[in-house]
Order: C-alpha cells, then sequence, then structure tokens
C-alpha cells in the first residue's frame, strides 16, 4: 500500500502535466497516464527524491497503481474522447473510486456521465479548471461539482494545488452534479465578455487617441494597478510591448496578428443556455458575435472597400484614457453582473445550490477573469446572499454611478466615428433597461396580440387581455 | 371517390379553423378534425353550396372521407402533440400520403419525423405558416420543404390559399427536408428584430419628441406610405390610436399594456443556432434580450429606484421623424441581412440548396415580415444569386449610405440620454464591424495564445504560430 500513489492524472498534455507537476510539488505522489510514449517518459523524468512521480501508457498499470479510492483525474478535451476514456477506465475501478473530468465538458454531458457512473456506484467530478498552462502548473482556480460526500477525498489534494487569494485556496466544493462545468461555462462567458472590451478600448485608444503600441503598454499597466487591476488587463498591458518574434516586421507581434478570433464553445455555450434560461447576458451574446465577425475576414475586407468611414475625431490623450477606464470599469462590472446573473438561475433551474459569493472568492485568484473587482463582488454577495443582481449591490451602486457617464460619452463617440464598441454598447443598453421601470415592450405585447392573438397583461388591472383590434 | 374530399387538417384552433375556411373559399374540398366537438361543429357550419366542408372528431372518419393520396395538414402547437397527431393517423394512411406540419416546429424535430415517416413511405412537409390568424384567412405565406416530387399535389391549394403579391402566390418549394421549418425559424427571428426596433423608436419619439400618440400614429402611417412600408410599421400606426376596449383609462390602450413581452422560442432558436453556424445575427440576439429583460419588471422596478437618469434632451419632432425613419430603414436593411445570411450558411451545413430570392419573393406578402424592402431585396438577390451578404449587394450599398448616418446620430443621443436603443445600436456595430478590414481581435487571438497556447495567424505568412510571451 505504501507503494501507491495519491493521485491519477490522465491526458498528459500542456495542462495535464502542468497539474501534476504541480500536486506532485505539492508532497503527493501521482501517477499519469498518456497513450503518448513520448509524454510518458517525458512526466517520469520529472520524478526526484522530493517528487515522487510515475507515468505509463498502460492504463492497467496506471489504475494498479493508485491508492484506493482512487482519484483519476481526466484532462483531456471535452467530446467523445471524455467518454471513451472513462469506458476504458472502468473495468480498473472498484466502488468509491472517483473520477474528475477537468475539461471543459459540456454540463448536460457531465449529468449524463455522473448518472451512469453512479450505477456502478463510481463518483464522478465535473471540475472546470482556469487558469491557463501556467494556472495550471503554479495554482489554477478549480470549480469542482458532483458528490459532495467524494469531495473530502481530493479536497485535500485541490487546496493544496490550487491558487491562493490572501492565503484561502481558490477552489470550493460547488454543487452536485455539473454545478462545476456549469460555473467554468459561464466563467468562460464572462471571460469573452472581458477580452471583447479590452480589445475594442485598444480599438479606441488608437483611433481616436493615436495612442503608439508604448503608450498602450503604458496605459493599461497603470490601470492594472489600480481598480481596473486582474489578470487580462495585465496581459495585455505586456501583449502592447512584445517584441515579434519572426522579426519580420518594426512593429510590435500584435501588429502582425491576424484579427480573426478563434472560439472553443464555452463562450458560445453561455450565450445560448442564457437565452434558455431567459436570462440576459448581451455583453456575452456580443462578444460571441465579434469574433463570428472577425472570422469573416474576406467578407469584410470587401465590404469596407464599399462605404466610407466617417473621419475620426481625435480626443486628447489624458481625456481619453481617463474616459475609457471608467468605461471600461463600468463594463466589467456589467459583465460580471449578467454571467452571476445567469448562475443565480441556474442554481434554481438545475438544482445546484450555488452560493454566489463562494463563487466569486474562489475567482479572486488563479483564474483567467481574476480581477480585483472580485473582491468587492465577494463581499456584496457575503452580504446579500439573494442579490438578484450586482448592479443593485449596496457596494456597486456608487462604483456605477462614477462611471456609467464615461460609457456614454464613449458608446456615442463610437457611433458618430463608427469605431464599433460592441461590449461598452451592450453593457450601456443592458444597465438602461434593466434600470428601467417602463420599457417600450409594450408596443411588442400589443403588435403580438393585434397579429397573432397572444394576449397581454395590463398595468391597471390583474388578469389576461386580448383586443380586438381595428 | 367523387365524394372525397381534397385537403384535411387537423387542429381547428383559429389558425387552423381559417386555414380550412381559405381552402375551401378556394374550391377545394376540406375536412377538418379537431377532438373538441364544438369546434368541429362550429366548422360544419360553414359548409353550403360553394363550400365543401365537412368535420369529424374521429380521426378515422376524418382520414376515410380524404382523396388519396392524402393531403394532411396539422395545425397544433410545435412539441410533442406534432408526434402523437402523426402516431394517431398512421394506421389510417397508405403509402404515399402527405402529411404537412404547419407549426414552429423545431427543425431538428421536422428532420426525425421524416425520416421515421418515409420508412413507412409517407411524405412529411415542415410548412412555417406566417401571417397570423387574419393571414391564415385570407392568405399567409407559406414556406413549405420536404419530398419535392411530393409537393406537386399540394401545389395547387397552397398556391390558391397563399397571399398573392402583384399575382405571384407567396409559396415556393424551399427544400428538402426542414427547409421550410428553418426558413420560417429565420423569418421570426427576423421579426423580433423588426418589432424590437419599432418599439424603442416609439420611445425614442416619445422621451426625446414628446410625440403624442395621435402624433405617433400619424408619423408611422406616413412612413407607412413610404420606403418603411410594411406590415409591422402598419398595425403599429393602429396600435397607438386603439381606444382602451375596457374603459380603464383616458390614455390609449397601448398606455395600458405592460411593458413584459412574452416569446414563444423562435426568435431565441434562431440566435441559439445562429451561433451554432457562426453567423452574427446582433440585432436579432439583442430583441430576444430586450423581451428577457422586460420579463424582469420588478426587478427593473427596483432597480430604477437606485439610478438617477440623466435628464431627456429634446429633438424638434420633425428633425427626430427624419432621423428616426432613416435610422429604422438602415436599421431594418441590417436586421434582414442578418437573417438572410443565416439561412444562405443553413443551406450549405444542411443541404437545403435554399435559393435566397425566391424566399424573399415568398416573404412579399402575407407574412409578418412583409415589407417593400422585400422587392429591392428579391431583386438583389435575383441578380446575384450567391451574394454573400445584402449589405454589399449594388442595390443595398446607396440606400445604407443614405441612411447609416442618422443611425450614427439617434445611437449617440440614445447613449447619452439613457434612451436604450438596443436594435439600432446593435445593427450600427453590425454594420460597422462588417465594414472593416481590421477589427482589434488581434488582440483576443494574442491573449488566447499567451494564457492558453491557442496559437494565432500572422497577417504577413502564412501558417500557425505560438509565441513564449514575457
Amino acid at each position: 500500500m505504501e507503494d501507491k500513489y495519491d493521485f491519477g492524472l490522465i491526458g498528459l498534455g500542456v495542462m495535464g502535466r502542468n497539474f501534476i507537476l504541480n500536486v506532485a510539488d505539492n508532497g503527493f505522489s501521482a501517477f499519469g497516464h498518456d497513450l503518448d510514449q513520448e509524454k510518458v517518459d517525458a512526466l517520469k523524468d520529472e520524478g526526484d527524491k522530493e517528487h515522487k512521480i510515475d507515468a505509463s501508457t498502460s492504463i492497467k498499470t496506471f489504475a494498479k497503481a493508485l491508492k484506493q479510492p482512487r482519484k483519476i483525474m481526466l484532462l483531456v478535451p471535452a467530446g467523445k474522447i471524455v467518454d471513451s476514456v472513462i469506458q476504458s477506465l472502468l473495468p480498473h475501478l472498484d466502488r468509491g473510486d472517483i473520477i474528475i473530468d477537468g475539461g471543459n465538458s459540456f454540463f448536460t454531458d457531465t449529468d449524463r456521465r455522473e448518472e451512469e457512473l453512479q450505477k456502478r456506484a463510481i463518483h464522478f467530478f465535473g471540475a472546470g479548471v482556469s487558469g491557463g498552462a501556467k494556472g495550471a502548473r503554479l495554482g489554477p482556480s478549480i470549480m469542482p461539482g458532483g458528490s459532495k460526500s467524494a469531495y473530502s477525498h481530493i479536497k485535500p489534494i485541490f487546496e493544496a494545488v490550487a491558487a491562493k487569494y490572501e492565503g484561502e485556496p481558490c477552489v470550493a466544493y460547488l454543487g452536485p452534479k455539473s454545478a462545476g462545468n456549469y460555473v467554468k461555462m459561464v466563467h468562460n462567458g464572462i471571460e469573452y465578455g472581458l477580452m471583447q472590451l479590452t480589445s475594442e478600448i485598444y480599438d479606441l485608444l488608437k483611433k481616436a487617441g493615436d495612442f503608439s503600441n508604448q503608450e498602450l503598454h503604458d496605459t493599461y499597466s497603470q490601470w492594472n494597478e489600480g481598480r481596473l487591476q486582474s489578470f487580462l488587463v495585465e496581459i495585455t498591458s505586456k501583449i502592447f510591448v512584445q517584441k515579434d518574434d519572426l522579426n519580420l516586421s518594426e512593429l510590435g507581434l500584435l501588429d502582425q496578428i491576424k484579427d480573426k478570433a478563434k472560439q472553443k464553445g464555452t463562450g458560445k455555450w453561455t450565450s445560448q443556455n442564457a437565452m434558455d434560461l431567459g436570462i440576459p447576458v448581451p455583453s456575452i451574446d456580443i462578444a460571441v458575435n465579434m469574433r463570428e465577425i472577425s472570422a469573416l475576414l474576406s467578407e469584410r475586407t470587401a465590404a469596407d472597400k464599399l462605404y466610407d468611414r466617417p473621419e475620426t475625431e481625435k480626443i486628447d490623450k489624458t481625456k481619453l484614457a481617463e474616459l475609457a477606464e471608467e468605461a471600461l470599469y463600468f463594463s466589467f462590472i456589467v459583465t460580471y453582473a449578467q454571467g452571476l446573473h445567469v448562475l443565480a438561475e441556474a442554481s434554481k433551474e438545475y438544482g445546484y445550490q450555488l452560493d454566489i459569493s463562494v463563487i466569486a472568492k474562489i475567482w479572486r485568484a488563479g483564474c483567467i477573469i481574476r480581477a480585483g473587482l472580485l473582491a468587492d463582488i465577494t463581499e456584496a454577495f457575503e452580504k446579500d446572499g439573494d442579490l438578484p443582481n450586482l448592479l443593485v449591490s449596496p457596494n456597486f451602486v456608487e462604483k456605477v454611478k462614477g462611471s456609467v457617464n464615461s460609457a456614454r460619452e464613449l458608446v456615442a463617440f463610437g457611433a458618430k466615428n463608427a469605431i464599433p464598441l460592441p461590449g461598452l454598447s451592450n453593457s450601456l443598453i443592458y444597465f438602461d433597461a434593466y434600470t428601467s421601470t417602463r420599457l417600450p415592450l409594450n408596443l411588442i405585447q400589443a403588435q403580438r396580440d393585434y397579429f397573432g392573438s397572444h394576449t397581454y397583461e395590463r398595468l391597471d388591472k390583474e388578469g389576461v387581455f386580448h383586443t380586438e383590434w381595428d
């Protein structure tokens, strides 16, 4: 027994390799499995006195090497591969063993897998891992959902390897079934929103303020010292001054990168699922849309030739940077608000019993959307766990009031100057609509009743009404 | 045989009853079926010398009464009811009979049903019907998809009952499988977009121009005489002056209608499926979002109390109406462009072999999104069936150029004055992004490569690249 390993990991790609090394760094013995002999050999080489690490291309050897209950994490691409890895594992498992899917599996897949494995008394966790390759190595944010009782077995390892925020590990049991995958999906949806915002503000600073890459670096660096402090603002500041590693151009690398943004689905899933739940997330939807439009590069180039663009007005650099900082702060808040709103509704709909404050807490470090703001968000939901929306938190009203007007000014500027500010515009639309007692959708109800007899409600009388329209 | 009926219809609700009366008006004998005796009796009462109509609560009697190949249309709610009606029909059908689902079934359901029925040599059509109750009675737009060979049997009836545009019937065989349901789904997505636009412009005219209901009526009526001529603008003009039929208020009925817009799913499906296809439809997405936000009435009311709104600037009525007309024209074009873009991509993805010009043609009358614009759209796609986007049609470039600046002005105004113009804003964002050779999404690709090693392409060199970021 003393020779058996604490933790098993399947899939020794960048994320898997880094995660298992992180586990070993924290004093747990760890055994890896991959079908690729090279990856297995590379991992074996990492073992030394302080790091008890081994690996094998044989799944049988792998399973035999693990302590019971086995704790086996999968870091393989989402989809059918997860199912086939589980199938190959099953003959070698015992009742009570634990499988953890660390990938971005779609949440209904996780529910299905958990149900099937439950019949064999195998515990299954969907545990989103965020932080990229570096995070996996040095401390990611981990979002596990699954069997509460089985969590105690993996808790010590996860808490050891997770990122720490003021000493607190960025991992917590989030809820039953696919709660962990769902939370990770929405995390990525928010990530899409924030990335879109940082990119459109970059465009604005360049076009309206003639910011050089160096000035962009300085500006984002400075922002990162303040209330916009966040992983994405930080890396963006670095990206602006990254040298072209191919030395093909005098310009920085960024200027040579093609503006065709790819996506892997989690942002899209967030938008699609939010629509199923009836929760508006326009700042995320438009980020998905912009990636789609970006992919239509040849169409865009052809269309560009047909239309003139208004000449861009210029704004004083200092003034522009100030407006942009405030607008970005405003729209970051609104984007988090939308994502958290989805989580609250999903919790009811899917029975996740989520504690939003705990989620905000484990996002404070390690993950891609970590930001100073998350400490404030944590506090807001600790004060009031049933907060219907971040925008009505007493902690946030003043922050929003103090920044929304810059958003107004820049959205207006962008519209007039043909500089698309999709995330900012939709954050403002969301804010203005969400804070309106009266919206003009009474007209839509009237239209629906007019042509489809769909009925409507009235403001002054309970009930459902239909009119024979003239 | 001479006693048998030309056409059968199941589901004698408002739509079904009206559709079958329309069939009878056009000289075809028609037999209805519903489980509700009252509805059956009411339909029987409509028979006279010129109208050969009968009905029964017995599905057997119904099936026996029909000429072979039987042509049976279902106008029942989408979902499981369609399946159960089909099941109850099957024992009474013969090879070669034709079932037509006239409801808003989800397209994959139609594909599944067609496949199952094909095994029994029963033809199945998904045929979206648009035009509301009145359209069903007097001439709807019909969008059938299914077996091309079987279409000849239903063609004469559909062409007789369909709306006519300058003598041409608003129905055509659209393509195999679920082509008809898919086209109807996107029709409804466009409908969501146009409804949102008409409603937000109403809000703007009221808030910035102090338009009375009478003035709104006059304005929309006038617009309906020009290039904005459309069913939705027309009924909206009437809605503004509709009297309160409960006489509870001096105000018109519209002011008493609650601003909680319902939805039945087709708009949402369009948005969700467009995301699956990677085609941006932000003007439709935001319309779905706005219905969702409208439903959060109590949350909105609470949030409203926490924030002040900037005082609304006023715009001269004549000037405002002029700007609004241009902006609405612009955003109508962009919304159609997005919907048609989805259809073109769906045609490739699902093998529908759609002819966009034919679709535009059968939308020119009868359906909810009928509009003068559709004649221009038909022409644009007749000229170039492979047009990648309406915005690059030579027929449309000048129209867009002449109207986009008003959209710019109003979006800017709305942002500054806290009047959300979601459809207009997103139409402008779409336009500005779609006509940009360069978007700032190079930064998003850089970020993705930075934290996730997702690689990127370059502008100046073929290939896929990854950088070890500093």
